[in-house]
């Protein structure tokens, strides 16, 4: 299907060997992927150049052609808009945690993983407040998430976090820069009066971890961007479990389809994610479609995790796209090292199949396959005119 | 020959492979090329970076050492340049068509591509007009083809063309930005006197297709740049029939070799071209050879035809510049794909040869040989570092 293109990202599928020199992608057991490597062309991604280590967000939005260093606001915008809030020009944003705070120290910072519904019914007690005349706004997304949003005059998003990522006093949130000097304080009212009326909540009697406390965390400042449709000249489609992603797209103005089962959780479904791509190029020009679990596996220090979602991903979700006949490029958002169990900046495998693209000499995809790959050394920003190119829908500069 | 360089561009010369995994030039029967990379090194390079659509201008001015986003001032001047017409710093220049209008409707965009002669003939009543203060130019050059050259204050070139590029109604000129108003109100002027004097002249009377309006596009400022020589250390001269590479050459200080025989077009005289660049060595550092056909070929969508040319090329102009001893790059412009007819951003087979190169593991000169070459992955603005250091003349950066 030549003029289209699905994006297919791993998250966290590059590795480092182990002593035999195995990866979970190459010593995955992975057919259909092989087969797209013989036909196609390999090369190794460098998501926000060479070995800079990528998170999440700064390696998506440079993916999709917004490059991080112009375009990155911080986690907060990107959870709240991948958790369907709308936002605003100017609005600073958070992601928050229910934590459980006792005698003035965080006990869990995550209150027990309280249930969603909880977290709702606690939500509407803090759900709106005004402070130094800024809107602040509270809402719970999944369990023990949530999103902060303040809005108003005078905001910055140059603040400390209140959230210590560990067991000890919440923190009082400090102004980096003057521009945010009442950011800070807004921050700091909001998290006493949160703390004061949760702490009232009967939805918290009889829980041995109270949910009565707001950590805060990831600020930014949201500003509107300049369409993917515009910026790229294509319409583009995002099929995602997590909110981050989901959030990514949004912020760049993509659309999103919603698929039941796909939750970004090692149970997602693959084949709906699969079939909700092929459909989706029907109305649109690109897909962008995520898989998580890959990532979650190495975090856990789980190889053989790692490596059977990869045969996964192979076994239910790459025969759907290839058939669709669109152009492929498959690839994750950075290496999440197994051993580590943290992101690397070891570069990415990635393989490219389709109308629109040459083919190579290599038979297989993997770490070192992809080293000897004829599209060589690819930065992040590389790569969306690299797909737009194949799509034949790029712009010719000059005449 | 130490310290001399050839870079010749076969216009065009990138591909895609056919269902059998051939393209035009790794089909060619081409063993005077093939003997240069085995002796030499290869390479891919992607002119304006990677997967970016080039047009022939912005990239030959990037590879010659002039990167088209800072250089490149819109294909009018180039073209005016080309065509041996001197322009002042500030002159706004359009490449210019003759048509046939019809009750305000275009029957051809090239007035049945009338002859050179007949071009000159008209051109006469249309040399000189001044409106608004300002003094508009009009000059044919080959067949339909001619420029106009405005001067004088308040000019700038952000102006839509009065060429549809289709059939329709001549379009009316409109500013993009306020700088331009006059300029788009000056070339409607024009193009409505220029109407009602063909329409009178004698020479159009008994034609079929009356060579009675001006079509203009690719409007550009002339801003005079620094010179090849003080750029790059080094002199320049470009061989070439196409008035376009002459034009770039001529913006950026380059001399100009005029060959008899070297058309722009598949009849040019390969041999005359070969002999003219070694003789121009005597007196020149660098010497820049174009040859259009393999571009003009793969836009007509003929893969055999493209073939043939570098058959063509390697048999009649390869032995005589590898004759020479100096340093050898041959590669493209970039890739017009034989069965789409266009350009892409595909990347372009390089081949480096010569005394001041290294010699890699590969034994022809293909894009998937290339894939494989010891120079890997090349933009445009590497070019000349990478020639004038083979010649050993680029200067030291730091001590």
């Amino acid at each position: 299907m030549e003029g289209k293109g699905i994006l297919l990202i791993m998250d966290g599928l590059g590795d480092l060997p182990d002593k035999l020199g195995r990866t979970p992608l190459s010593a995955a057991k992975k057919p259909n992927m092989d087969k797209l490597a013989k036909e196609g062309i390999l090369g190794l991604l460098s998501p926000i150049g060479r070995g800079n280590v990528p998170g999440s967000d700064t390696s998506h939005l440079t993916l999709l052609g917004y490059p991080y260093w112009e375009f990155y606001c911080g986690r907060g915008p990107l959870e709240a808009l991948g958790s369907g809030i709308k936002l605003r020009h100017g609005d600073v944003a958070f992601r928050a945690n229910f934590a459980t705070v006792k005698n003035g120290k965080i006990l869990d910072r995550r209150a027990g993983r309280i249930p969603t519904e909880l977290g709702k019914k606690l939500a509407q007690r803090i759900c709106k407040m005004y402070i130094e005349g800024i809107e602040v706004s509270f809402m719970s997304t999944v369990e023990h998430r949530g999103v902060v949003v303040m809005r108003g005059p005078g905001l910055g998003a140059n603040v400390s976090p209140t959230d210590p990522h560990e067991i000890g006093p919440v923190l009082e949130s400090h102004a980096f820069r003057e521009d945010s000097a009442k950011t800070a304080r807004v921050l700091n009212a909001f998290t006493k009066r949160a703390m004061e009326e949760l702490s009232k909540a009967p939805e918290n009697s009889g829980r041995a971890l109270a949910a009565n406390a707001i950590l805060s965390r990831g600020p930014g400042t949201y500003v509107e961007v300049e369409p993917f449709v515009k910026r790229l000249g294509i319409t583009g489609v995002c099929v995602a479990g997590g909110a981050l992603y989901k959030g990514v797209a949004r912020y760049i103005g993509m659309d999103i389809i919603g698929v039941k089962g796909a939750t970004g959780s090692k149970d997602t479904d693959l084949k709906a994610k699969g079939k909700a791509a092929v459909e989706a190029l029907k109305s649109h020009d690109f897909v962008f479609v995520h898989v998580k679990a890959t990532d979650s596996f190495s975090h856990d220090k789980n190889c053989e995790g790692k490596k059977k979602m990869i045969e996964r991903v192979d076994k239910e979700l790459v025969p759907l796209i290839r058939g669709s006949g669109a152009n492929l490029i498959i690839t994750g958002d950075h290496s999440t090292v197994c051993a580590l169990g943290k992101h690397t900046g070891d570069e990415v495998p990635l393989l490219a199949w389709g109308p629109g693209f040459r083919a190579d000499a290599q038979k297989k995809f993997s770490e070192v396959s992809c080293m000897g790959g004829g599209l060589g050394h690819l930065d992040g920003w590389d790569l969306m005119p690299v797909m737009l190119n194949a799509m034949g829908r790029a712009r010719m500069v000059g005449t």
